[in-house]
């Protein structure tokens, strides 16, 4: 049996704790798999003396994770601390800087500076695995770099964010308010005490970058992705797509078009008999659009110290399995000097179903003004949907629209020319849709 | 760059064809993201004259597979002729026995004698891949391989045969006889002439035998899997789970339970909201359920010539990353001498819920027989469903019962016990259900 993999990990929360605990406990049989032992050299994080159920005798500890990734006698160095800059950033470069393997599972230092980091390990010959960053213990960045290899994808999307869609599940389910099930979602510990992150998007378009450059070979562009958080999703709007058979999902999604790059991360509509459909929850999923293998969808845990963690593990068998020093599969499935530049495309040019939901007056000529500017603009509709009122109630009347496949900037343009006419009470709420490839 | 990878390629149909042209079309980019050219070197097939669309020019051409792996210059050989034994057979061992690699989508051979290839595999150091032997584009060989290390599979099941999927599909959309509906699929081209390997669930049991193993690190045991195919599935079936929240698929399901692994394959009632429920027509789907990461549900095209040929084609990608004659992954998770002997738990007791349909003579007594005999089981019904006939019908009544979770020779007393007491008209109907871990 070849030597072991001596491994050092930088963090011990919560995704650090169960990794060393499940490299403990499974020793034996990772060593049987993997044809060596792997061992645990290393360890760093903030405090020493915090109780984190786990044995960490006969093992280094460290301070600073840079100290840990720049002497160390280790052979892979595992970055589990987050954050786009400072230790996180600072010891992946060193440890990568002395040729040893890098495991990370930071989506927001990858998002910042992936490709950098990728050239140097590929100047090193070392592996930069990242599976856990994006979509927690779903394997999709191995499906993306290894199984599709020669497919040229097409499209890919996906709810990457537990948070956004427990939030839009609880909304359905029980009809509760988006503020309400926010709320639910802290107490269960499902979203932070400071959810901006969450739901605004920010955190599905740092995996969604990720996942641009693996499908589409181009360079990463976190801060070139529109973004529309779920703040403004009411149950109003959930009720009328259940009713036209759709389902709101906060999608991230990235599609090739003729002017470049989409990358957008927005509520969407999902046809409510399609598979990403019924994904709720915490759960995440993906689906990848190709020209070969056809549309594959992968569904599990995007969280959590334990799906994390298998995703981690996973990573370090990858490097245990390889041989010492051999590189052989590009950190983001090319050479990183063969990535393309990101040719962005803007999300005015961005062509797709709408649904349109409008709040105007109850009075007579407002809807035949509606059509009219929906028809000035080219704009074709699929479903319209006004509903009586009761008996005997006034005030604001609801109108629906859902247009066939149609522009962003016609629709737009037509949401600013009833606006300008005076119809509407209350800002126009507009939502785009997804179709599955097959639905 | 390194040396090009050469490769044989025996068998040239749907899927060997595709994957010349793919190879030859892409085959800078794939040098890009391999590290290295893949090559055709050598192809073998039956007819040297039939017209495939593709060019074979500075080929070599073998009439014999065994004759090209045995002597061909080349570092892989790709085994696309299909069958279990003969030419397919003896030409892997051929090539494995010189120390090529090999990439099959061959089922059947792995089913037969998979562990046999693999210990020859790593004697060699030669890499033995089949991504595209089970559910087609659907990585999840790998998954199992590489991403799930360190993970104890609890149970892993799912839709493997697109000609049962597609026929179940129609049967309940269109309300078509399973007769109806086989013709279908025949004039489609989704069944052959001779459907019975499908329908009757062989297809689906050699592709479950190879991910028990990968699953459970147990040897192959294809010849030890409870079958049961879809003929005797009928519109009222289908119908009467729609009607409590079910919908019928035909899985294969290996489970680890006290007694040893259950591996079976089976019409399958999954509940109607489950994710695995909405996987419509020829595709697949395989979930997962491991007690790290939890469950992973992957979705995708099971066959086609383009599908298989996109798995064919990452393999191939990962034997040119790897660096020549080093081995790097087991072909069956683990080596082949450390896989555990298979042991069978018997259907007999297989715990779960059971959907039984009865046609009965519409008289007193008789629901009165059937409870007192479900009672002396000490099955506890979910639920029971008597309807009304239509006013001034005759003839016989169906009762329907839904159980909760109970022994299969439980519910397999009850029902000869029904019967011994002459209530059934024809042949009771009992299919077992299977709900996702979180449903």
């Amino acid at each position: 049996m070849a030597d072991a993999l001596r491994i050092g990990i930088a963090g011990l929360g919560t995704v650090g704790a169960s990794l060393v605990a499940l490299l403990q406990q499974r020793k034996n049989e990772l060593a049987v798999t993997c044809g060596r032992a792997i061992e645990i050299v290393a360890v760093s994080a903030r405090n020493r003396n915090r109780d984190r159920g786990i044995d960490l005798t006969g093992i280094d500890w460290y301070d600073s994770p840079v100290e840990m990734a720049s002497r160390a006698n280790i052979d892979l160095f595992v970055e589990l601390m987050g954050g786009a800059n400072g230790a996180a950033d600072e010891s992946v470069r060193a440890a990568l800087s002395r040729g040893l393997h890098v495991v990370t599972a930071n989506k927001a230092l990858l998002a910042r500076c992936g490709v950098e980091l990728a050239a140097l390990a590929e100047e090193k010959g070392a592996l930069l695995n990242f599976e856990a960053a994006v979509a927690g213990g779903i394997p999709v960045i191995k499906a993306l770099r290894e199984s599709l290899t020669g497919n040229h994808v097409s499209r890919i999307y996906g709810i990457m964010n537990g948070t956004c869609n427990y939030i839009l599940t609880r909304m359905e389910k029980e009809g509760l308010s988006f503020a309400d099930c926010l709320k639910e979602a802290q107490r269960l510990g499902y979203a932070e005490a400071d959810p901006a992150f969450d739901i605004e998007g920010n955190d599905t378009a740092h995996k969604l970058a990720i996942l641009t450059t693996l499908a589409f070979g181009s360079q990463i562009a976190a801060d070139d992705i529109y973004l529309e958080g779920i703040t403004n999703i009411s149950i109003e709007d959930i009720r009328a797509a259940a009713d036209l058979g759709y389902r709101i999902k906060l999608l991230g999604v990235a599609q090739l078009t003729d002017s470049g790059i989409e990358q957008r991360v927005h509520p969407t509509m999902v046809p409510l008999d399609s598979v990403i459909a019924q994904v709720d929850g915490v759960t995440n999923a993906v689906a990848i659009e190709s020209d070969i293998l056809g549309e594959l969808l992968m569904v599990g845990p995007g969280a959590g110290g334990n799906a994390t963690a298998s995703a981690v593990l996973g990573d370090i068998a990858d490097v245990a399995k390889s041989r010492p020093g051999a590189q052989q599969v590009p950190a983001l499935g090319r050479p990183a000097a063969a990535l393309e530049p990101y040719r962005r495309a803007r999300i005015q040019s961005h062509e797709g179903g709408y649904f349109i939901r409008l709040t105007v007056e109850d009075r007579a000529g407002v809807f035949a003004g509606i059509a009219t500017h929906m028809a000035a603009n080219a704009i074709s509709l699929e479903s319209i949907v006004q509903r009586p009122k009761p008996r005997g109630e006034n005030g604001p009347q609801t109108i629906i629209l859902v247009t066939h496949a149609t522009r962003e900037d016609s629709v737009r343009g037509a949401v600013e020319a009833i606006s300008a006419d005076g119809y509407l009470l209350g800002a126009a709420q507009v939502i785009r849709i997804e179709r599955p490839k097959n639905a």
